[in-house]
């Protein structure tokens, strides 16, 4: 059993979060799933969404695999040492990293991409990759994996980089079964990318 | 501005809910969005979602706009009179009803899809259509529009169908730049089922 934390702050976008969790949730056998903020409780974003997380110092279980989101919440944190140290040492600990979309920029930003291929949301591209200039920013992929981080393009490839993972880890089968379970038409391709 | 109520509870599957409201949430120009559940409080789901509710008593703003999402938490409300009753009210006095995946199942056992053209989940497609025969259940569809009402397939469809359902009411080109802000490869023609 893995267990995926999700790190979520105020502003988070919404499909970002939800959509690798319906895949990875999809799959219980394989993945726990818990969702943490800096301090815990409440967090909000500008959908209306109100979701309780865990504090990340109270975490009962240790991070196999830590998610990162992206979102309009991103653009302050980038400015938070607080916030990147402790992503920093997350990321560190963890076997593996994801982030989605503007999440990528939280990751770089920290220092955690030197040297390391990534991606990010097209329509914050220019923001994304001033954030840090020592990583190899890959503008047309819909997902870039680098040793143990996956980072996708913006939003709805988030979903297509989890099928990815899963079929890296537990076989091509078992993710197709997942899409097909959702009804979602994987783009398998990870290099295909239209925006 | 429109109100969207989305109904939700526990056991709600993660995707159905949240595809939708990324999209609806896309445009708060147009929609504002509020999350009910019938007492109110934390709903939870078998993904470790902790998602926080209004109950429907106490609504702040009338619903133009219903959205009635499905998951394993509707097999013991389809059993549950005074949950039906409420749906019921609640979808009369909306001028539009969504559903994603198993949602129309409430819907028909509610009595609402009377005669109606309907669709929903492929893989729980017997378990649902027994639950009205008088509803027109059309197989073959990634979501089907009858009057006010906007039914759809399972999980992942409940995005295509929301993007319908704004091309519907605000312009294919609207629905067009949210799919793209998105970075998501909008299935547009509601009649293509691939499952």
């Amino acid at each position: 059993m893995q267990t995926l934390t999700a790190l979520v702050f105020d502003d988070f976008e919404t499909l970002d979060l939800f959509g690798p969790i319906e895949i990875f949730g999809s799959l219980p056998e394989y993945f726990r799933i818990q969702f943490a903020s800096i301090k815990g409780g409440i967090v909000y974003n500008h959908h209306g969404v109100a979701l309780q997380t865990i504090a990340l110092a109270e975490l009962e279980y240790q991070t196999h695999i830590l998610l990162v989101v992206g979102g309009k919440g991103t653009r302050p944190l980038i400015n938070d040492s607080h916030f990147l140290q402790t992503l920093a040492m997350l990321a560190d600990s963890a076997d593996w990293v994801l982030s989605v979309c503007t999440g990528s920029a939280l990751l770089a930003k920290a220092g955690i991409l030197k040297n390391k291929q990534a991606t990010s949301n097209k329509r914050a591209w220019q923001w994304v990759t001033e954030q840090a200039t020592e990583v190899h920013w890959v503008k047309q992929a819909r997902w870039v994996v680098d040793g143990k981080f996956y980072t996708s393009s913006g939003v709805s490839a988030g979903m297509d980089m989890a099928l990815g993972f899963i079929a890296d880890r537990q076989g091509r089968d078992s993710a197709q079964e997942v899409a097909d379970y959702i009804e979602y038409r994987w783009q398998e391709d990870s290099q295909l990318d239209d925006f």
